[in-house]
C-alpha cells in the first residue's frame, strides 16, 4: 500500500511550525517499512537535526500493573502546568502480538491527549525491537524539532525494551509498587541497576506506610551497590498518580540529576555515546540482516546452529565457514 | 616469527593423555594470531569437542586488592584435596599495557602451580577483549579435554572483562571486602547483578565482625533486587584465604547452585545459550573486522563519526551510506 507523502520541505516546515498533523505524518513516515519512505525519512531527520537536542528525554519503565500510563498522564499534566510542552512516545516490542496497547494508551491518557501542548504517539506496530528503537529515536528527534521540551518514552514491554530505551534517554525512571518482594518478579535482573531514579507508585490512602517503608528499603539497598560512573545514586521517591502527591518531587530529582550531570560535563557526553552507539547498532543491524538473508547462509545456518548448541561443532570454526560463504561472491 | 607446530593428531593425543607440556603448547597455538595457527587451532578444538563439557566452570572477579590470586590459590588447594583436577585461566584485557600480571600470578600461586593436578595459565598477552575471550573459551575446552574437573577463570581487568567471563562460565563469583561502601568504588555498575555468589574475602582476625556485618547487609540487599530467571538468589559467604575458613562453604554454595540449575534443566540451557552467543559474537567480530578494514570505510568513517557524535549527521543515514560502500564492490 503506497501512501501519498509530502515533500521533504513540506515536512520540515510543518514540523518546525509545530503543526501537529504534519508531526504525526512525519512519525508515520519514519515508522514506515517501505524503502522509498525510509530514504525520505533519513533525509528528513537529517534536515531537522539542527533543531534537535533541546528536550529532556525521560524513559519510564515498570511491570504491567504498576500504573505507567496513569503516571504519565498525571506527571505530564504537572509539566504542562509548568509551561512545558510534553511528548509521549511508546516502545512496545510486543504490540504486534497483543495489539491492545494503542487503544489502552489513548483511553488512559485522554486528558493529556486533549491538551494542545501535549502530543501522544502510541507504539509503532511491531517489527523487530532494534527497528522499533531506531524509529523511536527518530520520532524523538522530530518531536524535539517541533518544540517539545520533555519527551517521555514509555516501555510497554516486559524486560525486552529497557536496554533500548536506556540507550536513548537522559534519565531512566523505574516505577515500582510497595510490597514485600512479589512486585519484583516481573522485573528483569539488571533493570534496577539501569535506573537513575525509582518512584514507588500508588502511594495513596492505606498504601502510604508501605510505600514509605519500600522507599527506605530501596534507598538503603541502593547504597550497598556500586554508584554509576557519574557518582549519581538513584533517587527513590514515593508518588501517587491519583492524588498527584510526590510527582513534583520526582521532577525535582530529575532536575537535580540534570544539574549533577551538566556540572560534570556528563550530560552531553552521555548523548555523544548514545549517538555513536546508535550508529554502531545501525551498521550491525544492516550487516546482520544482509548476512541472514544471504541464500548460502540460510541454507547452512539452521543445521550448524543446532550442532553448535549441542556442542558438536566449534563455534569459531563455523563462524569462519559462514563468513567465508558470505564474502565469497 | 614462525614456531614449529605439532600435527593435529599429536596435539589431540597429548591433550587426551593429560600431557601438561602438550596442553600448554595447544593453548599457545589457540592464543596465536598467525592465520595458519588459527586454522589448526579451530580444527584442534573441533576434534577435542567430544571430550569437553565435563567440568564446572567458575568465573572469579573483584577489584584489584580484593585478593583474587590468593583466594584462587587457597580455593584451588581445597579442590585438589577433594581429589579434583583444577585449571586456572586468566582473562586480562589490560595485560598488553602492564605486562605485570603474568609474573604476579606465578609468584602468588606458586603452591598451586607446583601441584601436578593443577594447571595455571597466565593471561594471553593483550589483543582485543573479544579475541581474548574467544581464546579463553577455546583454552577452557582444551583443559576439559585434558581431564580437568574445575576451571577457574580469573578476570584481572577492572570492569571490562566481566561480561565476557560471565558469558563463558557456569558460576560467577564476586569477591568483595568488608567496609562501608568504599570497596564499591572500583566495581562497575551491573557487576553485582551478574554474580551467582558473593564472597566477602579477608574475613580473618579483626576483620571477622566487619565481614559478618557486610554479609548480612548484602544478603538483605540482594533480596530487595529481582532474582535471576532461574529463581536463584546469589549466596553471600565470608571467607579467608589466609585461614581457609569459609572456603568449603563457598564450594558448597557452588554445588547447591549446580543442583538448583540441573534440577530445572537450566545448567545445560545456559551452556546452549553460551555456545550460540559465542557463535554470534564470532560472526559479528569477523564481519565487523572486515567492515572496519575496508578502505572506503576507513576513508569515510572518522569524519562522519565525529559529525554523528556532535549531532550534525543522522546515524541511520550514515549507516546506510557506509554499508552501501561496503557492499558495492
Amino acid at each position: 500500500m503506497i501512501k501519498k507523502r509530502k515533500s521533504l520541505e513540506e515536512y520540515k516546515a510543518g514540523i518546525l511550525e509545530g503543526n501537529r498533523a504534519v508531526l504525526a505524518q512525519a512519525i508515520t513516515l519514519v515508522e514506515s517499512n517501505l524503502s522509498a519512505d525510509s530514504d525520505l525519512a533519513s533525509a528528513l531527520v537529517q534536515v531537522i537535526l539542527p533543531y534537535t537536542g533541546n528536550s529532556i528525554r525521560i524513559g519510564i519503565t515498570g511491570v504491567p500493573g504498576v500504573g505507567k500510563s496513569t503516571f504519565i498522564e498525571a506527571f505530564g499534566r504537572i509539566l504542562l502546568d509548568q509551561g512545558k510542552k510534553v511528548a509521549v512516545l511508546a516502545v512496545d516490542p510486543s504490540s504486534q502480538k497483543t495489539g491492545g496497547s494503542i487503544l489502552g494508551d489513548k483511553t488512559r491518557m485522554e486528558k493529556l491527549a486533549a491538551d494542545r501542548r501535549a502530543f501522544i504517539r502510541p507504539s509503532p506496530s511491531g517489527k523487530t525491537l532494534g527497528g522499533v528503537s531506531s524509529k523511536t529515536r527518530e520520532s524523538m528527534l522530530i518531536c524535539e524539532a517541533a518544540g517539545f521540551d520533555v519527551i517521555l518514552v514509555e516501555t510497554v514491554g516486559v524486560g525486552q525494551s529497557e536496554t533500548a530505551v536506556k540507550g536513548m534517554v537522559d534519565f531512566f525512571l523505574l516505577l515500582m509498587l510497595a510490597g514485600a518482594g512479589d512486585e519484583l518478579q516481573g522485573i528483569k535482573k539488571g533493570i534496577m541497576e539501569m535506573a537513575d531514579g525509582i518512584l514507588i507508585n500508588k502511594a495513596d490512602g492505606d498504601n502510604i506506610p508501605a510505600a514509605k517503608r519500600a522507599k527506605n528499603h530501596y534507598q538503603n539497598a541502593l547504597h550497598l551497590f556500586p554508584p554509576s560512573e557519574s557518582g549519581w545514586y538513584p533517587s527513590v521517591t514515593i508518588g501517587s498518580s491519583l492524588t498527584g502527591e510526590g510527582l513534583n518531587d520526582c521532577w525535582k530529582k530529575i532536575s537535580e540529576y540534570q544539574n549533577h550531570m551538566m556540572e560534570r560535563g556528563l550530560w552531553n557526553e552521555n548523548r555523544f555515546k548514545q549517538r555513536l552507539n546508535w550508529l554502531d547498532e545501525s551498521i550491525q543491524s544492516i550487516l546482520g540482516k544482509a548476512f541472514l538473508e544471504h541464500p548460502e547462509i540460510q541454507k547452512r545456518l539452521p543445521e550448524g546452529k543446532e550442532a553448535v548448541k549441542k556442542g558438536t561443532l566449534n563455534p569459531i570454526a563455523f563462524a569462519k565457514e559462514l563468513t567465508g560463504l558470505f564474502f565469497k561472491k
